[in-house]
């Protein structure tokens, strides 16, 4: 089963690793990291960089496509060479899939039009210029579209999708195998369970999410 | 504040990643990922490419020492070059921490005897030969030193040291961002859930962790 996964440039890391790291331990899994030239990009804001190793050209066709988020993905979704990848790629899917604002880059290339979807928390109210559904669930599947919430909602995604595509015994080999039983120090994942004075400073901090700057 | 990744070949990379995703948003966060030579590391069974930035003589010294685990992380025990400068290193630190079997590194570099510590749930029995007390939690505080279980476990090790250097605003402020609000498909993160038989299958392939091959 062929995953392809998108990295460009101060995409967030762990929109990509989250997914990674649960479907290369899928059965009968091959992994690439696709971009637009081989070589480095710079994760965040340049501290972490990841390599891409397969150039748009060399991946036509996926069986899982995975396109993270990021502070970059406001240049991903003006860029017409990502966009006109994502289109070709999708037809060839079981599965596109998307973490975070990485969504809105499908979005921008058209395949959430019509589709239930959801986005980070403060991006949501994004994708109805694309014509997609703003959905505030942590995954939602509509058909073959599969859209996480916020960065580490990645994991989720991949494991409820494994699920679907390899059954409930590989999904839960996975989570055992990455020891994944969160305990996270506060119930401060999401704006509804957050103190609501964090949640407006960072709706007003948030310009980042909505204008890229 | 200065925060030392140590990136080495066959690490896991969600081990790295979740930790650095949480702590380059803490407050004055200056990440820096250090290996043996700048360039490419592979993360895994070689899929991922992630980069070294400094060399260990570029980075004698930080606030946080964060240790990742993997499959090279039998190779990296070996390794008089990594051990020498975490012994180095750590006597600079405030908090020196792990991930998964990165907990067998530092003890392997002589950091956790007498130290009570945890590391991924199948090489825990491995630390009691370094003179480290395993202790089955997902986060482990002795003193300085700050061990989390497998993989996803830094994640929420990561937060809960942002919660001790920053603050609870600081780490519900990062939980926020990320969108932290886990939602796995099952309750198998641990041994203790997961069903039997899945936990002895996966004792029986565990070779790779116990022996490296």
């Amino acid at each position: 089963m062929r995953i392809a996964i998108l990295l460009y440039d101060r995409l967030t890391a762990l929109d990509a690793v989250g997914p990674y790291e649960v479907l290369r331990n899928a059965p009968d899994a091959e992994i690439l990291f696709v971009g637009k030239e081989k070589g480095e990009v710079r994760a965040g804001a340049g501290t972490l960089g990841l390599m891409v190793d397969r150039t748009f050209d060399e991946v036509p066709s996926a069986d899982i496509l995975v396109v993270p988020g990021g502070a970059g993905q406001v240049d991903a979704m003006k860029d017409e060479e990502i966009l006109s990848w994502l289109r070709k790629i999708d037809k060839t899917t079981t599965w596109t899939t998307s973490v975070c604002t990485g969504s809105l880059i499908l979005a921008a290339a058209g395949l959430l039009d019509g589709r239930k979807a959801t986005s980070h928390w403060l991006a949501l109210d994004q994708l109805p210029a694309f014509g997609a559904e703003p959905t505030d669930r942590r995954v939602v599947f509509d058909d073959k579209y599969v859209t996480a919430g916020g960065v580490s909602a990645g994991i989720d995604m991949a494991l409820a999708l494994t699920d679907k595509f390899a059954g409930d015994v590989a999904a839960q080999a996975i989570q055992l195998g990455l020891e994944y039983d969160p305990q996270p120090p506060y119930d401060a994942g999401t704006p509804t369970k957050a103190p609501a004075q964090l949640v407006s400073m960072m709706r007003e901090n948030s310009k980042y999410f909505l204008t890229g700057t």
